[in-house]
């Protein structure tokens, strides 16, 4: 530890939070104090600080003093969801990277620390290269963290999983509550650009978890993602001949549906004047697209024995990011991503992001492991992963090697049975 | 047992399910079983019959037969939220009760279950007073079932504790989403005419799980219940002063809040062209009152700082009532009213409605515990309880008292910490 740079570690969060974000937090003081004594006596790491409200704070110099909070607290903070330190929606321009830089040096900050999507590996990605431009020593670490799951490089990302699980849980409960008073039930689900959460609703088929062969009869029996362009006609005949063969339809919508030319449907609904004119198209926080695409499917869809279609939307909303309910997996890849960070950081002159690899080839039969990888910054930073076209099947479907994919993540879902 | 009359057993299950349903279905079905030998040799009781989608079902003598059903199964059916047998939306007027009577004359019908809210102990009263009428010996059991809470004569009713408990955990990680990312939140939360389930939001609160005094900070700082006539203005007044003060505010809302005049406000809304005209107006499975709310506070508040306020709804939608994170509470009263509705049949001359009833009252301090009581089906049925005034304080809070109340019920939350 001896020819470590004297100074300051800080940490911040950025983004959306999740359920898990709070474990990378804690993950990378817990890992500053075992590989570099962070506060203790004779450490080059003096002080280990958390940026409130992530970059927004670092640079009016508002922090929380995390240096000898202690273990007990840390672990309960670990398990808290959302983020502990406050978040913030800034996306830093090359400007704001100046003041952060600015306040780095200002605060003798050695150490950064960042947890968040690709926007905040950006900002690392620019604040470190101010700092070797300028000849400052500034160790600068990316920490993986979105519930979307769109970070390049990475098998899956700290937060998706139990983002999935509750995404999974809730479609299992609300499939059950469709067969007992049928209908046509749409969920929205997060995701502006890629589909993994949305294609997670999957796992709540029962045959998927009890057969793992045969066509899929449980809901969601339509599944429609970003990735795919949507067609509102064809999606109303994927529902109308569901409908009226099996008289209920369950479905899994994501919040970014797009049509071939890239316009997002709820923007297009919107103008049609399917639904009010909203300030801003905001696909969270809002179940425009979920009651734009229900008004479509009761205006278009044929009355069955003179009783025109029930039809429900829900929009999962923000609960689904930080329900507390966290996958096992998740909650300890997301300390260990914390934790990694912290270890390279002790280790010398190094930079970059943490990503997470999967060790064995899905559907391999192996039992599901992790390690972790450092990448350079600019491998990762303000890019976008999307489903790859293997874990798709048709339009409005997920495949096999989804499932085995996503299966190991969301940890065990309960059991149940039907008459 | 020899003086049962011998015949079949029915049961049903009727309206919206709930995550602890199919519990009071086993538990009917292993108390016929314990207390007068269903199926066995000699028993009175032949078979055990399921209604498939409840009174609809068996007018066209549809059943699920589950006279010889495993133990185990039914052990895996008992945790399976939503109705297991299929439920239905039909309120029986005299003709159809006179259909389903003569269903049950049919079918050898001798003991009639039915699992559901107040319609239900309505359609079960009716039955009743036809086969009085005509002589011919029918029990006639009604069995509590209502996330909504609504039903007289019960201190709660099974479903309703399940789905507080989720609403409470929604609340809990959301309102850290919102001091996460500031702005204001709007959840809309079920209970068309009783506030039980929103008012279940204030469990949410740490400082009531932590220190049990002294004034709220925690979210949601403002909770409004259909039992207080909801002010549009006075509404926009307080979320206007909180949000000047501290710069966030998070609200639950009942889908069923009404003005003085009882008029819903969704519907005013609507009406009101501030969101766009929706077929029928219905409450859940939209996010039609949510977004009208949001858009008004958009355009109501004044922007802080040059900007104007982020505001974002959710309406939290079917999830809340069968989410499977079942109230240990819940599940083992929901079993306990199906069982002793099977004991009540099988010690003969004998109609009514279970109930639910607290041994100590609210706040005495002695450990939680409850009691089952049979009452007339006349005292129950077609009657709607609402939150009693002392659970309700001002017109944007609930009482001490209320938070007593429901603790109990909704089992172990998460404990969490803040920075």
């Amino acid at each position: 530890m001896a020819d470590l740079i004297p100074g300051n570690a800080v940490i911040g969060q950025s983004g959306g939070p999740t359920a898990v974000i709070n474990e990378s937090l804690v993950g990378v003081v817990e890992g500053l104090r075992l590989y570099a004594n962070a506060g203790g006596p004779g450490s080059a790491i003096k002080k280990v600080l958390g940026m409130k409200h992530g970059v927004s704070g670092l640079t009016k110099g508002e922090f929380h003093d995390l240096t000898d909070i202690n273990h007990d607290r840390l672990q309960l903070i670990a398990k808290t969801p959302s983020a502990a330190l406050g978040s913030t929606r800034d996306k830093p321009d090359s400007a704001y990277c100046e003041r952060i830089f600015e306040a780095c040096k200002k605060h003798d900050i050695r150490y950064f620390f960042y947890i968040g999507g690709n926007d905040s590996s950006d900002t690392c990605r620019i604040v470190n290269e101010l700092s070797n431009k300028a000849g400052y020593e500034l160790r600068c670490f990316h920490v993986p963290k979105t519930v979307d799951n769109d970070l390049v490089e990475n098998d899956h990302t700290p937060g998706f999983a139990s983002a999935a699980r509750f995404v999974a849980k809730a479609c299992m409960a609300d499939f059950l509550d469709n067969i007992s008073l049928p209908g046509i039930k749409i969920n929205v689900i997060m995701g502006r650009h890629a589909g993994f959460l949305t294609a997670a609703s999957a796992l709540a088929r029962r045959d998927d978890r009890m057969k793992h062969e045969g066509p899929t009869t449980d809901g969601p029996q339509l599944i429609y993602l970003p990735e795919v362009a949507f067609d509102l006609e064809r999606f109303t005949q994927d529902v109308a001949e569901l409908y009226e063969r099996k008289g209920r339809v369950h479905i899994a919508v994501s919040e970014g549906i797009s049509d071939a030319q890239g316009n997002a449907i709820a923007a297009r609904l919107i103008e049609a004047g399917q639904t009010d004119a909203h300030g801003n198209v905001q696909l969270s926080g809002s179940g425009a697209l979920g009651d734009a695409l229900s008004n479509h499917l009761k205006r278009a869809l044929t009355p069955v024995g003179g009783k025109p279609p029930r039809v429900r939307a829900d929009t999962f909303g923000y609960v689904q990011r930080c329900f507390p309910d966290q996958s096992s997996v998740d909650q300890h890849e997301a300390r260990g991503t914390g934790r990694y960070a912290a270890k390279l950081a002790a280790q010398g002159d190094l930079d970059g992001s943490v990503t997470i690899k999967r060790v064995h080839p899905i559907g391999s039969g192996q039992p599901y492991a992790a390690r972790y990888e450092r990448v350079n910054l600019e491998q990762i930073a303000a890019k976008t992963r999307h489903m790859p076209t293997e874990f798709i099947e048709g339009h409005n479907n997920v495949s096999r090697q989804f499932l085995d994919y996503c299966r190991p993540l969301v940890g065990e879902l309960p059991l149940f049975d039907r008459l």
